[in-house]
């Protein structure tokens, strides 16, 4: 198949265009460097030391003796989307160029409008260009399970039939997202399902869980072929946040009560899913979701485990909460449905702490990048507007 | 009070701004002037002809002994909005600043995306200047009851409780907006609802109805005072746009079957239910929706009561219907709920008929005005991306 990926650059996309080369689709995609700007604004790096395209591109031929077609361009430029599409002709567009990280977009006004409008304006151009270009393409959107909150009752995938007043339907499940990120998700969910309404594109809403891992199997031992790994407090995800620490020696740091509850994957995991999504996907004019995660976790609980393998390897992890920056529930019922994609085949790497060993292996190597920019770890953005660095809620154990 | 209205130039900014001023308010307000601006774009003019802002301040002094405080500027732009809250220090900031219409968000990729954002961007500068400037004040943001669609289900205001899977929670109720424009609502609907969650802004959601009317008492005769009027497929709404066919001799043509129902009020009952939520703001860190209609009538049932009124005064109307060019339900359960207002004394008008009277009385002051922009009372604007002019889907009786 003929794979488009928007944001191929990033963590998820690069390691994707690898993983759908390796399954034999034709891959191409198109990325502006945002990510990569945006974490050097806020002070931080990735972690592993990622190449430049023209070096990625150049290492990706060699190993998978096969050119992966790349176009530096701006989803906010219609023209630029359309031009992607009619020249590539995509059975698949994955959409994963969008601005991923709750606390950026939390920064002050500008960061918010702009998250709100990149976010947006690209999901839009993208719907356009593929009725104009590819109206027979699928397109697979990264949502994810936070535009659902933390709702009281079971969370469905993406629709719910109810009973209200002696009368039944079938609705989207109600939105209660966390950010003004979570809450572009929403809406491009609202957008892409009326998309479907209006002019019948098919597309897989994938309500990802929190993804962790430095690597899959493709990228072998050629580092070039690294992906990034984030480990700042706005584009590191709690998890490689938690391994980032404990390899410098920093005491993982949950918020608050440490009782949220999340989905998590690994990275192979977010692969293969999204990779099941594009190999089975829906029938005209169908818009589906599927909540793609392996296991529900709390924060603590994967604290624990990190601490577990991190001892084992002789790092002396300890754990501290800190407080917390965002206003959200600490404690709380949660309990998502996640049967589509188990259905079509997936199969969950379910070993989390073999994922943490390979992850805390890797990153020692790192360690140095990491020392770096560890003032990037403790969070200071907080959900009421202002900027006061997180403080440790007990001395550190 | 001190009531702040963003977009006064406009077709409820205009009248609303007289209306409390004679209830005692005091108002400022804010436009760019872009409703005049598209409306000329598309190839039509207010059946009305409004005056420049420059005579508008100045009939207003004359009438109501008290200034209108005006500022030009873009809601997009942060800094103006915050020096708008800063100088004049609202209690209350009714937000009536949109791109209002449907069919004009949908002409192409360029008008869907400035709808999105103008609207998205604007809301998020007033959440975040409140937030800044004036965090104890009330925001009175104009929704519609086109953010629920056409469930199978009634429509509760906002919030409903339901039961899953043995589990009960009070949650929003799901949308289901059927224009670019409508989702815009949605969107904002939800951004409001985050703001209030983080910053504890208080703020009423007002689900409004299709409004129709050409004018209120407080613009006595005062030609200056009268506010603007459209007619066209994109800024005209439905009841309105019969009123201008009636008087140029033209059928009224409901869409489609023309079975759709919505909830309708007259323009002097839309500012009384604005006054009412402005003299009762919700408490601190409250967000509350109100559905405001005065009552459910289907599109037929409105231009057969626009013909018996017209007849009654000689002008020979005849119905006819024309294919629809949107993507919606032609014959569909609508059952929302309309308390909240009446429980805080909102008067409806129920005459329907006597205010058809006095519309085309009024409208046939500007005949001619409505005659010279015929052509854009039949919408091309089609949602299926195309233009092409509707047709009449029977011989014209």
């Amino acid at each position: 198949m003929r794979v488009f990926i928007a944001g191929v650059d990033g963590y998820l996309g690069w390691a994707l265009a690898q993983y759908l080369v390796a399954l034999g689709h034709e891959v191409a995609g198109c990325d502006l460097f945002l990510r990569r700007t945006w974490v050097e604004e806020i002070g931080s790096q990735s972690a592993t030391p990622i190449r430049s395209m023209e070096e990625r591109l150049a290492a990706f031929k060699e190993n998978f003796d096969q050119e992966l077609i790349f176009k530096k361009g701006d989803l906010k430029d219609y023209d630029f989307v359309l031009q992607c599409f009619r020249f590539f002709q995509p059975d698949a567009i994955v959409h994963l160029g969008e601005m991923p990280s709750a606390p950026y977009s939390m920064i002050d006004v500008h960061h918010c409008s702009f998250t709100q409008t990149n976010n947006i304006v690209g999901t839009l151009n993208i719907l356009y260009a593929m009725k104009v270009a590819c109206p027979e393409a699928h397109l697979v959107k990264l949502g994810t399970m936070g535009e659902y909150g933390t709702p009281n009752i079971d969370i469905p995938e993406g629709f719910f039939t109810i009973e209200y007043r002696g009368r039944t339907d079938t609705l989207p499940f109600p939105r209660q997202a966390g950010s003004w990120y979570h809450q572009t998700k929403v809406h491009d969910s609202h957008n892409i399902m009326f998309a479907r309404r209006i002019w019948g594109l098919r597309s897989t809403d994938l309500m990802q869980g929190v993804v962790f891992g430095t690597r899959i199997d493709e990228m072998g031992g050629d580092d070039r072929l690294l992906t990034r790994f984030d480990f700042d407090q706005c584009f590191g995800t709690v998890l490689n946040r938690y391994c980032a620490q404990a390899v410098i020696g920093h005491p993982l740091s949950p918020f608050g009560v440490g009782q949220q509850k999340r989905g998590f994957l690994p990275l192979r995991d977010s692969m293969q899913c999204l990779a099941i999504a594009i190999d089975n996907p829906p029938k005209e004019g169908e818009y589906r979701v599927f909540n793609q995660f392996e296991e529900v976790y709390s924060v603590t609980e994967l604290a624990q485990k990190v601490k577990r393998v991190g001892d084992e390897l002789g790092l002396n992890v300890n754990i501290s909460n800190i407080e917390n920056p965002r206003k959200e529930m600490e404690e709380h019922y949660y309990n998502p449905d996640h049967h589509h994609l188990l259905a079509l085949g997936y199969k969950p790497t379910h070993d989390v702490e073999q994922e943490l060993r390979i992850m805390l292996k890797d990153l020692s190597k790192y360690k140095n990048r990491i020392e770096e920019k560890k003032e990037a770890l403790i969070p200071d953005i907080r959900w009421d507007g202002t900027r006061r660095k997180a403080r440790f809620l007990a001395e550190v154990i």
